[in-house]
């Protein structure tokens, strides 16, 4: 690096541009199958498409958009196979919206381990600028019978990973995307079309969506009897749960990090529901004794990742900061307490209760059970 | 590419992610210092961070983030010079605005070439979503003198880049952003942190900025008196000219694109103001005779990218496409005779005009002067 970056020619832009050496953002990929978004390293809501988070059982497939086909059948008047032209050839609609594996911060169910870091406990949700076209639409183009109360949503990846989904969902805001953030889907996002069911678990917002199968009845897939279900203290499983709750976390600071000396630290974080719009972030740094009222990012937009921001000033001594959100239906985030009491440790559904940041005396953040 | 991709293992994620072999975005670079953005290619309204046209006239600095300091300096109680960690230690904000350099569509000031397309004509905007600290924030911790009017932004490039800003637009809603899309600016943006003036002509937004100095009066710089001046058609120069005014284009279909047959295809493009809101957007398909009210796509945001939606139905025979774009001060997008009217065809500013794309018989589509 010059001394003087003015006595220096600079260099012209490139057709594609790069990060700059000094930044190396990068997901964590644990597993050969997932990779966990820095979430610690973002600012605002939108979530590079090169750095969203992974979720897929079987990896990511290649697939030419020229031989893609969308088939839509089953309960239809018009069984159809659709090209990706066709399905950029109907009238489009983009929007901004998070999503989230239903395993995310799963750690905190039995309780996670002091030096989790943000993006291992919080990593698997990501916000993006989605564009494609409405599941009505393509339903409207085929036809569907009056009976035909579920689908069967497939992809293409080796697995062919398939959910039964509600066609009710499907017909109220479903979305066949081909964009994300401005450009082409990511093959890891499901290139060239994925399904988008705003505000329900990951794996039910198919990558690389192949089939549409109409029914009067869920599909008991695979994957729907041997893995998405989830325990209840009483003994049964549950099924078709769908809808991600009210949930927040503090991003920085967060586990890892160290505040370097006390004085005004701004704290901040994401907060999302898959029920609408976050309405309340309240930040406690007493470790829930007392909590103000932190403030909201406008626009704040539904079913989609809210910046929220509350000034702190550090007086040295220990403390432990803590979010709790608030949903546009009245949800209020619950303690990890309630969220046990209610389901047990061995429930396979989200964790959406209030993780907690212990700040030490030398200014160590670690994670602490609240 | 497998025959079927579900035949074949899928690949894991790795830590960041790439496109598909398949698509191929690219910024055009004809000049040695600029890069013009495919819209053409683009979905929704969020520009990719390395696709993001780029305007330097001096080439792109190579910074270390360690070593960078912003002073604040001249009518100033106390000249301080900040690190990028005290920037980013401040309160932040974040806003997804659009910027647009003044040399955008210049080519129609005299007449852009039937081969045109929407890249070469329009690829000099893009909207982001930016964070950082109102430069509000900073000049309160300086505290500025009540004389000091103007202040001189200085860039870090081999040129310094430098412009003239009034106070009262910095306090009003300046930002020195250090993040652009969820990450660290690019180099390209302004690495580690640029001046962001919301809906002012591009070069005032000073990129790799590491000076404010307050002063009384305009600092008069070089490209201020030599080419940031436009000229009026009685003779006379006009400085300091900054709003962009309300523009839109029709992105698809455009300059160089073929429909390939009859029948419905959704026109598509973008409308902005540097005044605030985008109120409507109408699009014309028979040279400007009749227009049609084209869908904004919520969430409709000040001084930002809209993305409208028109249905058309093209019955095969020639046709001439332009969209015109309302704000909410009422001002609407003019047609290119009254610009030319108003400002010869040699003046340096926006030119923000309407223009139109001819389809042919055979579905080829070409730029005309509208």
């Amino acid at each position: 690096m010059p001394d003087d970056p003015t006595k220096v020619p600079g260099v012209p832009p490139a057709p594609v541009g790069m990060r700059s050496p000094f930044e190396h953002p990068a997901r964590l990929t644990p597993a050969p199958v997932s990779a966990r978004t820095p979430l610690d390293q973002f600012y605002g809501t939108i979530t590079p498409s090169d750095l969203h988070f992974v979720l897929t059982r079987t990896g990511i497939p290649a697939i030419d958009p020229g031989r893609y086909r969308l088939l839509i059948h089953g309960m239809v008047d018009q069984p159809t196979s659709f090209s990706l032209d066709d399905l950029k050839r109907f009238p489009s609609v983009s929007r901004i919206m998070f999503l989230e594996c239903n395993g995310n911060t799963a750690d905190a169910w039995k309780g996670a381990k002091p030096d989790s870091t943000v993006q291992q406990l919080e990593g698997l949700t990501g916000t993006s600028e989605w564009t494609g076209v409405p599941v009505a639409t393509l339903f409207k183009e085929v036809g569907i019978d009056s009976g035909a109360a579920w689908a069967l949503a497939e992809g293409s990846d080796a697995g062919a990973l398939a959910r039964s989904i509600p066609v009710e969902k499907l017909l109220s805001d479903g979305l066949v995307a081909y964009g994300q953030n401005g450009e082409a889907l990511r093959p890891e996002q499901g290139y060239p079309a994925r399904l988008l069911l705003p505000g329900w678990i990951g794996n039910t917002n198919i990558k690389w969506l192949r089939r549409l199968k109409l029914g009067d009845q869920p599909f008991m897939t695979r994957y729907e009897t041997a893995q998405y279900t989830f325990s209840e203290p009483d003994g049964k499983s549950a099924q078709f749960a769908f809808v991600l709750e009210a949930k927040s976390a503090i991003i920085r600071p967060s586990g890892g990090m160290t505040i370097p000396e006390p004085g005004f630290w701004e704290v901040t974080g994401l907060a999302w529901s898959g029920r609408g719009r976050i309405t309340r972030v309240e930040v406690s740094a007493d470790g829930g004794q007392t909590w103000g009222e932190a403030e909201l990012q406008e626009p704040v937009l539904p079913i989609c990742h809210t910046r929220f921001r509350f000034p702190w000033v550090w007086d040295g001594s220990e403390a432990v900061l803590q979010s709790r959100a608030t949903d546009e239906t009245g949800y209020v985030q619950p303690a990890r307490s309630q969220l046990v009491a209610a389901r047990g440790t061995d429930f396979g559904g989200l964790f959406n209760g209030i993780i907690g940041w212990q700040v030490a005396a030398d200014g160590k953040v670690t994670y602490v059970e609240s």
